[in-house]
This record gives C-alpha cells, sequence and structure tokens, in this order.
C-alpha cells in the first residue's frame, strides 16, 4: 500500500493567492463591468527589455541550425558565459569574489529558496521572519521540519520572528538556538532594507551557533540608498555561513522567463550527527544535477544580455518605473493619512491598514470601494495582521487611478 | 549547528556520465588528434524543428511589447493551450480520457520522475528495474527512503527486478510486497518495450497491493510497432494507480529547451498511516505550485507548435533520422556477430558485450581503439553488467563511421 507523505496534510488550505483570486472572481462575477486594479500578486507588467529580447531571438535561430543548436547544458548549473557574467557583474563589482563553481543557475528563486532545505537534516530549528513569503515554510512542512498547524498561519517546531515598526521589520537575533535562518532583505512583503551593521549581526550569530542563513536576495535590484548591501557576502564572513539566492524576475522582468541563480560557497559547512564538517556545495551540486536538469539556452542567452551596457541600461529604465510608481504610493497614501513602510529600496509598500482594520477586512473594504486589489498582511503571518501590501508593477497610469480610487474609499 | 541529510553522504560517488566525461577527457588529453564520435548521453543533435522556431520567436515578439508580455503562468501547472493540446494529441486521439487537471506541465521528465517522490511516504518500498535510470534510485536515496550502499551500485531496502535476456527485458513481478515501482518504457538503457498484456499485469499487481506505477514514457514517441501501448493509460484501470511522465527532449529536440509533463489522474490514492485513501492529484498540485514556478511562456508556445500539422511531419521526420541510425546500428552490429537489442521502438541499442568482456572493459576498447563513446551498462545496475548502450542520436554520417570504426576495433 502507498503511504502519502503525510505532511502534506499539515499544510494548511489554500495558498494566500488562490484565496485572493477567489475574492477577486465573485467580486467581479457580481460587478462585471468594474475595472479592478491589482496590486496584489508581485508579477511585473513591463516587457522585456530589446536587448534580451534581440539575444533571445538570436538564440533561438541558433536552436534552429544543427551546426548552432544547444541540448542539455552538461555543467548542469548554467552556461560559463551566464555565471561569468553573474560573477563580474552581480559581486566582483561590489568587492565580493565569487568562484564560478559557487554560482547555480536555475529556473527560479522560488525552487531554489524551497528546495534547498532538502539537503539538510530533518532535525534543524528553521526561523523565519513573521511577516514572510510562504514558501519557505511550506516546503519544510512538506519536508517534515515542522510539528501540525498552529493557528493563525504558524506551524510547531518554527521559530517566527517578529518584523514590526519597533525593529523597523528587521527580525531581532532570536533567543531559541536555531539552525536555518531564511533572511529575505529587501524584504517581501515588509518592503524593509538591513544595514551592514544588521546582517552583520546575524553573521555573527550564525558563525558563533554554526548556523546556516538562507538568504533571498531576489529584489536587490530595486536597492536604491547607496549605503545597504545587495549582497549579504558584503559581510565579511559571510562566505562561511550563508546561501544568497537571486533572480531575474524582478530585476528583468523574467517572472514568465524563468532564470534564477543560486550561491553556495564552497568554505560554507553543515555538520553531521557526530559534528563532522561537511561541504554543503558539492551536496547541492548533486541535488541540482540530480533532480533538475539545466535552464534553457535561450533563456540563459536571454538573462546574460542583462549584464550587457545596452541591458543594464534597459534594465534600469524599467526599475525606475516601478520604483516612480512605488515613490508616487508612498506619497500619495502618506498625504492621505496612512502610514507607509518601504517602497524606498523594494518594490513593495507595506501600508498599516487605516483605524486598527483588519488586514482581510481592508482587502475587501479596497476591493469593493476601489476595486483594487491588493494582499492582505495576515496572509505573510500573525505579524502581518493590521498591514497591507501594495505592490508597485503595476503601469503607471494604473497606479495613478488606483490611488485617487484609494484616497476616495478611505 | 545546522545538519547535513546525511542521506546525501549514502550517495556513491559519480554519477555515470561524470566518470564517463573523466575517461573521455583523459583519452583526449593523450591523444589531441583523435576525432570521438559520441554515442554515450542521450543527448539530440539535429535542431529544432522550424514549426517550433517560428513559434517561438513569435513567443520571443510577444515578450517585447507590454500588450501581450506574460509574467508568471498563473496556474502553475502549464497554459491552457499546451495542455489541451496534450489532451488531444497524445491522449484522446489514442482513446484515453485525460482531464485538463490532470495534466502537469514541468521543464523535465528528469525533474518530474525526481522529485514525485517527495509526496509519498518515507516508509514506502520502492521498486527499480536493473538496470535503471540512476535518477529514480538517487532521488530516493537523498530522501532517506533506502539504506546504505550495498555494492555494485545496489542500495539496501529498495527492490531491484532484473531485466535479462531471459524475460526479454521486461521485469517480472516482484516476490517482495513493494509500495511505489518505477518502469519505463521504451526502456532507458534497454530500448525494451512492454506489451499491453504485460502492462496490464503490473496494473493489476499494483491495484491488488494498492501500489503506485511511476510511469516513465519520455521514449514513446519512438515507438513503432503498431501494437504496443504508448500510455500506461491505454490499459483498463492504470488510471487508479499510475502516473505517467512523458518529455519533449526526446521527442523534439527539447533537451536544451527544457518542457515536459506529467500525468497525476484525479482518482488516484495513497494511504495514511490509518488506511484512509487521500486523493494524490491535489497533493502534487501543492507540491509542484509551491517549490516549482511553471515553465517559460516561451518554451511552452514552441511545445504547442509540435502539435500542430506542420510541427507533427517535422518532428516526425527527425525521429525518422534517429531510428534510421538505431536501425543502422543494430543490422550493422548484428552482421559482425554481435547480440544486439533494443532500437525498434527506442532510440537505444542495448549490446551484449563480445565475449562476456566487461562493461568498462568494453568502453575503454572502444574508446581507445574506435574513439567511439558509448555507455557501460554496469553504470545503470549489476544486472547491466556485460551489455553496452549505444545512442541513436549521432549525425548519420557519424553513425556510419563510428560503426566502421567498431567493427575494425572488435
Amino acid at each position: 500500500m502507498t503511504r502519502i507523505n503525510e505532511n502534506f496534510l499539515k499544510l494548511q488550505a489554500g495558498y494566500l493567492f488562490p484565496e485572493i483570486g477567489r475574492r477577486k472572481r465573485a467580486f467581479e462575477a457580481a460587478n462585471p463591468d468594474a475595472k479592478i486594479i491589482s496590486m496584489g500578486i508581485g508579477d511585473v507588467t513591463q516587457p522585456l527589455a530589446p536587448a534580451v529580447i534581440e539575444q533571445m531571438k538570436r538564440a533561438v535561430d541558433e536552436m534552429g541550425r544543427a551546426e548552432s543548436f544547444h541540448g542539455y547544458d552538461d555543467s548542469g548549473v548554467g552556461y560559463e558565459f551566464l555565471r561569468q557574467a553573474i560573477r563580474e557583474n552581480d559581486f566582483a563589482s561590489r568587492g565580493v569574489d565569487i568562484e564560478l563553481d559557487e554560482i547555480f543557475v536555475s529556473d527560479g528563486a522560488k525552487c531554489d529558496t524551497g528546495n534547498i532545505q532538502e539537503i539538510f537534516g530533518l532535525d534543524n530549528v528553521i526561523a523565519v521572519s513573521d511577516p514572510v513569503y510562504p514558501v519557505y515554510v511550506d516546503t519544510n512542512v512538506m519536508a517534515g521540519r515542522t510539528g501540525e498547524a498552529a493557528g493563525q498561519g504558524r506551524y510547531a517546531g518554527i521559530v517566527y520572528m517578529p518584523c514590526t515598526e519597533e525593529n523597523n521589520f528587521v527580525p531581532d537575533l532570536p533567543k531559541e538556538k536555531v539552525d536555518l535562518i531564511y533572511l529575505c532583505f529587501p524584504n517581501n512583503p515588509t518592503g524593509a532594507v538591513a544595514t551592514k551593521e544588521q546582517l552583520a549581526e546575524w553573521v555573527d550569530y550564525a558563525r558563533e551557533h554554526k548556523a546556516i542563513i538562507l538568504f533571498d536576495a531576489a529584489y536587490e535590484a530595486y536597492i536604491s540608498e547607496p549605503d545597504i548591501p545587495h549582497s549579504i557576502y558584503e559581510i565579511p564572513g559571510a562566505k562561511d555561513v550563508a546561501i544568497e539566492s537571486r533572480s531575474f524576475s524582478k530585476t528583468a522582468g523574467f517572472t514568465g522567463v524563468r532564470c534564477a541563480f543560486t550561491i553556495v560557497p564552497k568554505q560554507l559547512k553543515a555538520y553531521t550527527k557526530d559534528g563532522s564538517g561537511v561541504e554543503v556545495n558539492p551536496i547541492w551540486n548533486r541535488r541540482h544535477c540530480t533532480k533538475f536538469n539545466g535552464v534553457s539556452y535561450i533563456t540563459q542567452v536571454g538573462a546574460a544580455a542583462i549584464y550587457t551596457e545596452k541591458g543594464k541600461k534597459q534594465v534600469k529604465e524599467t526599475i525606475d518605473i516601478y520604483m516612480s510608481n512605488a515613490k508616487l504610493i508612498r506619497e500619495t497614501l502618506g498625504k492621505i493619512g496612512c502610514t507607509v513602510y518601504g517602497g524606498v529600496n523594494a518594490p513593495y509598500i507595506w501600508l498599516k491598514t487605516p483605524n486598527g482594520m483588519g488586514s482581510w477586512e481592508f482587502f475587501d473594504l479596497l476591493l469593493n470601494k476601489a476595486h483594487v486589489v491588493g494582499t492582505p498582511g495576515a496572509g505573510f503571518g500573525s505579524a502581518g495582521e493590521g498591514y497591507f501590501r501594495l505592490t508597485a508593477f503595476a503601469t503607471p497610469p494604473n497606479v495613478k487611478e488606483a490611488l485617487q480610487r484609494i484616497a476616495d474609499a478611505i
């Protein structure tokens, strides 16, 4: 008799976005003429950069001719032309030395941050911020690294680190001993960033406790303030204790193209039961090359185009559009008396719901009165209650109209 | 202290192909002028079909314009245009009714057949054929569903089902009770196929024991004999007990593009500890949508083009090239006195090594004397010892030359 993995049965019904979709469809059915503006799910709207389009078409053409056809990416971890571009532009340019075989190209940061836990033991204690990107938690539930659901979206056995106005949405070091720490800066959903000093505290903690930091930097391209670190490896000693994931999804509009990468430093170690250190890089390599088979050649050629002079300029122009949206959202909502966070180094605005309204209640209010869809903070964790996430990814005219409607509604 | 997943430490050194690569590079270094012909790794060489190229370029162009840009594939399981084409062409046309939400589009059959075990309990007994595609085994080792390495590439706790000349390379039903059964037809590496009657025995076994068959049909497009089933769902009752994976890699040269799909029937159940049935389809959906984020829009458009009239014709022409190679390999090796299997309904020829030679010994002989790289049967399992896999994926002139050289060498 085939046994199901009963850990899946612990998962709480409905990932956040299906529930949002359900409420939106119900509203649409009742109000077929309403023009809904979505500022909910974090999906981009601007087209791919012309430099990317040009190179992808070149790559498609190559695939149509025997002499330039590409089959499997034999390395399994990404073409060298792309890893070289990543190494130089994302790291060397910031004084960080990353070797080519520390870079693993993949089809998404969601996949990487979801899969990375597989290479670690089931008895590790996981620490996540609250609010949190649900994938970190759900993939650990599936693997059996947690107990049962414990109410308010939480699971027994996970250490939740509240991110609040008091700590400026950067979690305090845990009092409990934890082993695997998920950090995301710039943060989804709060838009908060960590300073070098704050990250250094985490690196110190991890070094002291032989813990590992799983650092999600999918939004680093949105950092506008000069002193904010783009990579955790800008902190001395971080290569001993941190794995960093990046993505082209938000950087270059690749949500529908699928390309990302994860850095696993060669000096990073995890430990066996008897305390021996094991290099994590070859373990992840083995996992990556066994359960994954590389990213499309066409996609990798497109990703490499982002690092050309033309590509960089075009990608920056797109990010500037989103960040102008973010600025407008922040300022407009501030003017009408709302308390807003984020939106300076991230495409997310974390809004305090007016008058202590519940975050799903505020969702329904915006949907019904302003025909605007956002994301209730409670969907990201209990510390998100009383907050609401708006994304800056809509088109500028839609953002203007949405803000006008929100102002009228509240 | 972060604990490593110690199951990874059970994995035996070196996936098969890295070892082949190592010996090949050593030979090249010593013989820089030798022109090596690869008939080893199962990678294609013919370019993508013109119909695919045309549609992919259209899709790239769409991604360059805001009004036709595609972000996330919101379904998470594949665009309906592709799933509809799969449903009609791969299943309905053979009298099999597959519903759209039973189809999960992914980035590879390697990924699907590697990931599928995650949704099942760790206490299931796994059965695999011997020889076997190593991914089925290695992913179960990583998950902790096996004991330690037990010599000759085997692991304790797995039930190995020998595929030999005696059973025509179709495994006998196991005497032990097993829960999760990996079957691959047309088979990699032996090129064997199972008849409807043979598959029906497996379906009966699974129904009787509440086992689940994980059916890998990545090579179904190579079936040339009319009575051989292309899908396990051609067997009545199979939808209760079988998950089937398909791939565009070998069907349409997508090894470097990455697209595949898996069917999880809605009526298929696995069981909890207390014997309650749990529908597997929503569990896989949850896993798929949490740890994966969809396939590139461009890729899915390309895959759909395979199902157009033009696409089908072009793809068949390419398969015909490979199958002419297979025929030539079979016939030529037969003429020089070798015993050969496969190559009729599969792009793999399973060759008995001459004079009972060891399969790695034969590998070295072919490499050194004929400058031809193949795959030693022992690399796929102990029952593969004494056999050698040749693929039909080289170009026709290379196949001719390789055969001449092999004939001269042995």
